[in-house]
């Protein structure tokens, strides 16, 4: 097969997605070369912002964009394509189609989550009934590491690190500051995947250490076990860090940053606005019940963009994904996603595979039971044991 | 004079501050050694949770401190002391003295903010008067700049670099992501002072850049002002990045965080609770008045305390103080506070000063009118020209 590659970033972004970009651009840089410039991948395109630009004929060629900027793609945070959040209605795939014939694309990449496999597998599917010649191979991305079928996703690693890194140094301040405060709350994203919560675990090297209680939306929110626990940490060591999810739902599905929950504002709007705050519901609920001083964080896409703070393992693995992904679609494989596999925790190795589109845009990848501890709001040593080698070394620092 | 020696930390933590008090310890153990152990310094005390620890006897002896645990001091976030907020009051001076003589001490030094200056300054008059010989020397922190008779304060560069990164790849974000969410607020700490909210400014390289809109304190929120330079920035770019103060006020007074100012809520405890939420005003007025959607981020004491992302000049500086701060002492000097001037900007030199404690206990230093632009919501050249030297070189990520 011949013809020109597309490749297209969709969803939030990550540290690390554009070096999953870079690792496609080069590969089919690559593959020319080894052909002598005459191999199946013609022109690169990028869509800009997506499938939604791509029907707009938003097109970058990539293949004209200088080396180094090329290169330095690898470190650099947030999606350089633009990014968009289209979901692919069934009425837009003849628009689709005629899309790829007019750029004579054969090569179909994107990289993002759930929707985003979405959206290759029914491209793909709607292409092969129409009897239009594509290979479509999707490159995991999301901070939520919610994606099914794979160990993990490129991008989690490096925003679990600035989750950690976080809890860390906070945790420090709180303990040195707790005759003025007594608590600390720090919010993750991750909807309702309790991955970059349980994260912040790793902070933790002693019992004192942040954090002490996290609190994951796998479980629903049972306001008064949680006050016992705080109050419980409090009295041991004089001040409480706790994490949530901003996902962190009621047994019977309301989130806790929904207002209805609270009549004294009464304003259903309020919940719905404010949206991200599972930490001020929280804040909120400390300070009326024990009348502490403490203070909520909300870092909201700051933990998706930290370049300083990304792993190199997750530079590396996103790199790797891309270009596995090229390397798949010139073997002839069509219709699967890149996946991780763990082989090993120490020494920390992994392997890529693949998984059916199909299955991927359908599935969901909560915590599993076993990572997530009965007796108390926190994590089990077995979700510490997968979640350390991916997050990597933390500071320690020395006490007084 | 021979004695003791006493230090401590008070006020909110910086990612210097014990970098200040690994100075000052190993100044006291260098005079120490430089007089073949004889010298006028004896034990160096340091105070558990500041002046309230230690009128209840909580001191630890830092002499008896591991070499590589004061050594790593240098770059560990926080307060390693502890520190507190005790506003001294005057019937506490006989008691401190008791507790001074009791330990014999004779050499005082304390890292803080201007509260800590007014506590060393009381302390050190009051001894006066009762004839007993101390010498007391101030040593500046403070990650909101606000300090008087000082060019800046030690721990405040830190903290500037990470709201200046924090902004630069929010921004990075929010541009790749402006076909989903249309704008960003960021929220930074600093009072009634703009200078943490300024330095986002130097996140900029180009028009497009974040930030767009900076609110200071030093300036009465005007709302329809703001929302008008939002609709432009917007009409130009298609997303906006705000930053603001905690502190930023209404003409009257009155703090744009306060709930009072939004019937809809009509809870003057809610805001009073929240506290720290002028972003999520912000946040719900963007949204009330354009209907986009976007993000508002609170990261608080996080920027306090971030070790990984602090500027090497300012553990250097922090150091330099703390050791000066004995140095004085030992020569004679009482009274005073360690300040540092700046010599040139490029290259960036300082040398270091002293101001009477009974003027940095009284004045405190707002951002000077030639920082503030006056024809729209940004800082002035010579702003940067300031805060640059402070915060260093941020990353500069390709763009396709």
């Amino acid at each position: 097969m011949f013809g020109n590659a597309l490749v297209g970033q969709s969803g939030g972004p990550t540290a690390v997605i554009n070096s999953s970009l870079c690792g496609v651009i080069e590969e089919c840089l690559r593959s020319k070369e080894r052909q002598n410039a005459s191999g199946p991948i013609g022109k690169i395109f990028g869509m800009s912002y997506g499938i939604e630009g791509f029907m707009q004929d938003m097109l970058a060629d990539l293949g004209m964009q200088p080396f180094d900027v090329i290169e330095r793609l690898k470190t650099t945070p947030s999606s350089a394509l633009g990014s968009c959040r289209y979901k692919l209605k069934d009425a837009d795939l003849p628009k689709v189609l005629t899309q790829l014939e007019k750029y004579d694309i054969r090569f179909f990449f994107l990289i993002g989550g759930n929707d985003t496999m979405d959206t290759i597998h029914r491209v793909e599917k709607y292409c092969k009934e129409q009897g239009y010649g594509l290979r479509g191979v999707g490159i995991p991305k999301t901070v939520d590491n919610d994606l099914f079928a794979t160990d993990h996703t490129p991008g989690f690693a490096s925003a679990a690190r600035y989750v950690a890194l976080s809890v860390l140094q906070a945790g420090i301040l709180a303990r040195d500051m707790k005759k003025v405060d007594q608590y600390v709350v720090f919010q993750t994203v991750g909807r309702s995947a309790g991955w970059l919560p349980a994260a912040a675990a790793c902070a933790k090297s002693s019992e004192e250490d942040a954090p002490h209680i996290i609190l994951l939306p796998e479980r629903p929110f049972d306001r008064e076990r949680f006050l016992a626990e705080a109050g419980e940490v409090y009295n041991k060591y004089g001040w409480v860090s706790i994490v949530c999810g901003e996902g962190v739902c009621y047994a019977d599905g309301r989130s806790i940053s929904d207002s209805s929950t609270n009549d004294k504002f009464g304003n259903v709007e309020f919940g719905a606005m404010a949206g991200t705050s599972a930490a001020f519901t929280l804040h909120k609920m400390i300070m009326e019940a024990f009348g502490w001083r403490g203070e909520f964080q909300v870092t909201e896409s700051l933990q998706m963009c930290a370049a300083d703070r990304a792993v190199q393992q997750d530079y590396d693995e996103a790199y790797a994904c891309g270009k596995r992904a090229v390397e798949l679609a010139l073997a002839g494989t069509s219709g699967v996603m890149v996946t991780i596999g763990r082989e090993s925790n120490i020494p920390y190795r992994y392997s890529l595979g693949t998984a059916p589109l199909s299955k991927v845009a359908l599935g969901e990848k909560p915590m599993p039971a076993e990572f997530i501890c009965n007796d108390r709001l926190f994590v089990t040593e077995k979700a510490l044991e997968y979640l350390r080698p991916l997050v990597g070394e933390l500071p320690r620092y020395p006490r007084i």
